[in-house]
């Protein structure tokens, strides 16, 4: 049974993510045929509050919403009351009180979701919370992987990049651990955070030993917005030395895949050849998110529907 | 009987007021049974031609629109075609080539909101005219009151705070006149604006004058933004001296409420535990904003509908 | 017959402009009847992908696909993933598989929509590329002056400004010229780009030269954003050697319309007794804007939908 919110997937179990997953089959089912006016959510709202940018996340929800009848608006920091000093809790206050049934929230620091879905009574999904989690990333991965190889477990996954800015890694690592995968792990030095391993993660000591046989090879963008100090090698460097091209690919398992985020850095985490190649699931993994956050929404409508009761 | 345009309550009769108030009530109750999908003003559109930002105005008032059915669109000053120099004429006149039935304006000049008005067909409403008016933050107020009290007539409002810059403390004495309150207003010497004593309020000599007996306390946002010259009593200061805590609301009526338009600097107009208090009214307010907007949007169309006729 | 985009008129047929002209006289008759909640795209998708600011176009667009029932999602380059080094062509593919129906793009540079075009499985409409094209504009162009003159053909027109950084200019000159018009072009010499002549116009000696005679007087924006070397005539002057007042307008035909693509720079390309004037179609052609990117938009849906048969 979801809850209220989605805040993350380290809080989730196994039985709300395969609900999620499942319902997204459905969903996706509609969206290839291109049935895009659905009438779950009529009558609902569901409003995204940006404290960073991101188009791409922003309108894959604001897609999911009005394919699922629901009305959107948008909020984002540079226009926001938080300008004129207002509290992310006063904030919230006020959208609950116009009568929002969602927000969906990013926001640069850690926790913020949490602290917002404890006050109000909307629903509250992260899309994005500092260096936390993005967990609606880590379903949409989740299903792709799922959609190829009929099953998450026992699969090798092999996540290589910026680890330490990573949201996007933390989410995959608990919901693939939840899920039965193996998951290793792959970075610079001055990239990999503490703690991975008693995660559940194998870090591993060398590119090749994260990709030999992996079932999936995801690359991490390169938060260049967030590296500041200098430590960071090059791009070229980067590229050289933990960037995923073919001839790393041919130590994969034959049927692998290959993901990614987005956006991606053309030729820093992987080449175009293997963005642009058969085995790449990138332009996939967009739309699957948009079947995630439709079932999402949907579910947590439901959710919040019979609590009403 | 409402004209085209709602620019402000000077000039807005008391029977107008009574009437969004009255269609708000019913607003409010739909509102509260989440219908959110009503058929009113389908086939119509409202369109936000904001010159200064604010979140909470605008999206109340864009939601107002889509629980009443209504398309909406934005135009921000920071996007539009105020940067390439067009008029403010010439914009209305393309907004208005373009179909749209109303014009939600905020405009840092004074006055604004009626110069549109007399060159488009579409409704305009004033969301917000420099240090001029803010009518329909004024309307949720009355409705608050009147919603708790039964009546407006014959209460103390108490208004505390930034008066100069406040088109809110302007708006709430025309329309608590109008319906019989007695205003009283206090504030530093340095933010009290000529004649208000001509359109009918009292200038309280002290803090404790003003709020002794009121049945209803209204803190004004300390508009930052606006305070350039250094004159301005320091933030400590002004809290010290005018600002409102539970020591002294001891003075006010038994059952008095406390108010504010929002955003709050917390601890500086109000203390937290007032803001958050049992007679705190600043989240209800919220609520009550959406119905008064969408009372007023659904009077305006039915009254534009009859003079089409 | 029209093909999955429109990218500009220099590569459409006369029976692709006609086709579109003919339909926006029905979508126009809907509109001033005040219908503006047709079902014809239901469950459809436009997105305003805008890489440079433009109120006037993103408005028009959205608004003509709401009126029609599609859903809009507005992405603007200053909060898109463009400042994360995402290429356009991996934009577009992602608000592909976000199951977009339309995009309508506006780029700073000739030919962004014609490489959009080809890798996205989406319709993609010109909004403006750099100094290349603006079709949407001319096709609105084409029918105020259709709608005034019941044909095209044999008209004389004046395109008077700067032609050299109008890409109104240059799609207005293909489509008039397809249609049978005579166009004469005057501008500083500074503003006169090369090979106007062999794209069909006459470039006039003089201002009187341009406007003898013609049944339609246009006057182009300066892009005063885009003039950096100083070149430039002043304003002053630019007013008093190429601007139109009216006096040079009695030289025009004694029916001569007045048109401008707006926003006007009052007093210099045109004075505000010749915009505000009786011969004056400049509102109007923005309703008529509407009415044509409806038409586009229903006929570009239908087409893609006989194309998935």
């Amino acid at each position: 049974m979801l809850g209220k919110d989605l805040l993350g997937l380290c809080d989730a179990s196994a039985e709300d993510i395969m609900l999620i997953l499942d319902t997204a089959v459905n969903m996706k089912k509609l969206l290839t045929q291109n049935l895009k006016k659905l009438p779950h959510l009529q009558g609902r709202t569901v409003t995204t509050l940006f404290y960073e940018n991101s188009t791409r996340t922003r309108v894959s929800f604001e897609l999911a919403a009005k394919y699922l009848g629901a009305g959107t608006v948008n909020v984002s920091a540079s226009s926001s009351s938080v300008q004129k000093g207002e509290t992310l809790i006063d904030t919230g206050k006020t959208l609950d009180a116009m009568k929002n049934d969602v927000i969906v929230i990013r926001h640069p620091m850690g926790g913020a979701p949490h602290l917002l879905a404890k006050n109000v009574r909307a629903s509250v999904i992260n899309a994005g919370d500092g260096m936390n989690e993005h967990p609606t990333q880590a379903l949409l991965d989740l299903f792709t992987m799922r959609e190829k190889f009929g099953s998450v477990k026992g699969l090798k996954v092999a996540i290589l990049g910026d680890i330490k800015h990573s949201r996007v890694a933390k989410s995959n690592l608990f919901g693939l651990t939840k899920l039965g995968a193996k998951v290793y792990m792959y970075a610079p030095a001055t990239l990999i955070p503490q703690g991975m391993e008693r995660m559940g993660a194998v870090m591993a000591k060398s590119r090749r030993e994260a990709i030999a046989g992996a079932d999936v090879v995801m690359g991490l963008r390169i938060q260049l917005e967030r590296q500041q100090g200098g430590l960071f090698p090059s791009l070229s460097e980067y590229n050289r030395f933990y960037g995923v091209d073919g001839s790393e690919l041919k130590f994969a398992a034959p049927e692998h895949i290959v993901m990614h985020p987005g956006p991606v850095n053309r030729g820093v985490e992987l080449t175009s050849s293997v963005i642009d190649g058969d085995s790449s699931k990138i332009t996939e993994q967009v739309l699957n998110g948009v079947a995630v956050r439709m079932a999402l929404l949907f579910l947590l409508a439901r959710q919040n529907k019979e609590a009403a009761k």
